[in-house]
């Protein structure tokens, strides 16, 4: 079956689910999407730049379309995807959440959970709401299923066709793993990349100086920092234990630099950058 | 008296000597430019990539050019500075090191230092060598002139103007004051950089994963850590003080965090994120 067919509603619209519907709609996969945010705002925005056609309730949404996505931060959908499992009937529900364990331990159980598929795309950019919706966000970039085999396999099916249309290439992983890897290939990068920031900003008081100098590699390791906290505090929270194990690895090597620094071990500096340079094998 | 004049000289045909060269050339500034680097196989690449025209000893440099600009790293750079100082007739020397104070400290009283500029162009790439060498690195990026009272006015004229026809705007700043920004603005990040690759490589050992899953996010804060390790020790050595200052208070923010994230303080997490979000003010 094909997802062209069916009727597409999308909650929260934002980065994610913003730029969702843009792909969805200029793929081909839909001509009409509906979508709810709780920021009438938002909605009105969203519906202004043509991210969707109508803005409708959850109810409208339940009633009219058969794949809903739940686009919104994870504190957030800790509410909301109980509410949503317990009025679906037939429909898709996919929620693109950035941590899983908490989330899917909450709806472990419940009488449809058969119907929710649990992915995570991984992409993004430090902007947030209906303005910072793009196209192409998701190109070639990896989403993980989580948990799938508590997935039914024709919902599931259709989720993985669904973020194929849109340039992912999907993977599988269990959740307790999702949230250990999110925390080394994101989540660590968020948190050294605010506390840049707050370095900068609080002890180089002469702004117009940074701004003057900053360069190329100061703007790409802070960039991070610009993201929304109403996003992060719950992702920090939800997945606390790996961020705290991959955090105290960092300060402990940050230690390290440090004390090589302070007794002038220029080897053992040397060494240190040399292994760090191994990450040009991962990535490009 | 215009640069065009001139012949120019360079001392470390590597990213960034590389990638003047091919910018003076492209722009008109000159059509020949004698090269030399230490490592003879970057000298022949150099001159097979067309980098330079010319590979010549330093005497001949020396006997050849009037301009000579020392583009090597800045332990390099204490050794090779005061040797040219002591040759130098009427050239215009320009050295391009990465930090200041202990280079121009070295130097103070010389009896030729008014023939030299110490720029720091804020352009570069994590890759190193000849082949590194790029077209328009420079273009729109700030060069920081250090103790320009301390160089002869004709030629730190002909130093700005050569790295202004390179695309460069030009500021000026005492050598304490650049060590200081410097750490801040290049330093620090490179550090982070470095502590998280390290981080991801020791903890994370399914490197199948990370390569799977690393978002723009993770490549972008961790891409310094690409940089070489040869350039990079003696910058951080010889620019230690501000660094270990800027690293505590690095390490200070971090622990802040873990802090929160610890005792749940939610609160105090969105906040400390909110300040961050400042940064917005500093880069684009």
């Amino acid at each position: 079956m094909s997802i062209d067919t069916k009727k597409i509603g999308i909650i929260g619209l934002g980065l994610i689910g913003g730029s969702l519907a843009k792909d969805l709609k200029s793929r081909g996969v839909t001509d009409h999407l509906i979508g709810h945010d709780r920021d009438h705002e938002h909605q009105a925005r969203a519906l202004q730049l043509n991210i969707v056609q109508e803005i409708g309730s959850l109810e409208t949404l339940l009633k009219e379309a058969e794949i809903i996505i739940l686009a919104v931060p994870v504190n957030a959908l800790t509410e909301l995807l109980p509410k949503v499992l317990d009025q679906v009937e037939n429909h898709i529900v996919i929620e693109v959440g950035s941590t899983k364990k908490k989330l899917l331990d909450l709806v472990r159980g419940h009488p449809k959970r058969q119907h929710l598929v649990s992915m995570h795309p991984m992409a993004g950019t430090e902007f947030t709401g209906p303005d910072a919706a793009i196209y192409h966000l998701f190109d070639r970039k990896c989403c993980v299923i989580c948990d799938a085999g508590d997935s039914n396999e024709e919902c599931r099916k259709t989720a993985r066709q669904l973020f194929e249309r849109v340039g992912m290439y999907v993977i599988e992983m269990e959740s307790s793993d999702h949230d250990l890897h999110a925390a080394y290939v994101s989540h660590i990068s968020h948190v050294t990349s605010f506390a840049l920031a707050q370095t900068v900003l609080e002890k180089e008081k002469n702004e117009s100086r940074i701004f003057e100098m900053a360069s190329g590699g100061f703007s790409s390791t802070v960039r991070l920092a610009k993201s929304a906290p109403s996003m992060w505090t719950p992702i920090f929270l939800q997945n606390k234990e790996n961020v705290l194990d991959v955090l105290d690895e960092h300060i402990h090597q940050l230690m390290y630099f440090k004390e090589c620094l302070e007794t002038d071990n220029q080897e053992a500096l040397y060494r240190w950058m040399t292994d760090a340079n191994q990450i040009k094998k991962i990535i490009k």
